[in-house]
């Protein structure tokens, strides 16, 4: 399924779903077009139906010292032409976003951590 | 992750959020309790993150003459006694309802089957 670039699809005929089976491979890109990582997986509300997080996989070399980043998914936006996920968010602030390792996993019940999240990307208060 | 069943959480800590990599597997029953099949994976919305469909597997054996059942996420019901879905659909229903094979995919670009797929499970008109 969804062998076909949304980018050969005509614009009115785009196909908006996708498999969570082939959602993971998604490249995500920030405004810059710096390819920050991939889509692993998506962290979806059960009982709403709603994606929460897209959590992307970044840095590592053949899964070592791979670093998971879960980001918040109203941030991302789907970008037809690239085919993946544009994120107004550069390197250096990715690089100090909350992530966990494969070998020690993210605890989703885990409230402080999601607060700690969440509050990363809340965007700033306006300078005044 | 998520290996804690929901049930064995207090109400006000439900742990709302399932990755895509575990959705795989959820069960799925109707009213009267019959275990209709089991979740294989979902269609997301790429530009809204809206889960639109669960993919459910019925029958077969071994994945040999297995159906995908496409359901409206918005029949399903997420019972955290259960641990999974809960659905108003018959069995003889369901035997009726559109699905594909595994040996031939559905393509979702497909509007004709997309329609037919939702013309399916709209309520039907009030009987006067």
């Amino acid at each position: 399924m969804l062998k076909v670039a949304a980018k050969d699809i005509p614009a009115t005929k785009v196909h908006t779903l996708i498999s969570s089976e082939v959602i993971r491979g998604t490249k995500v890109y920030n405004f810059a077009g710096d390819h920050l990582g991939t889509v692993i997986s998506v962290m979806i509300d059960k009982f709403s139906g709603q994606v929460a997080y897209a959590v992307m996989s970044f840095g590592g070399f053949l899964g070592l010292g791979e670093k998971y980043h879960p980001l918040p998914w109203h941030m991302l936006k789907f970008d037809q032409n690239v085919g993946g996920y544009v994120i107004d968010l550069d390197k250096e602030r990715l690089l100090a976003a909350p992530s966990y390792a494969l070998t020690d996993p993210l605890r989703w019940e885990d409230d402080e951590w999601r607060t700690r999240l969440d509050n990363f990307y809340k965007p700033a208060p306006p300078k005044r």
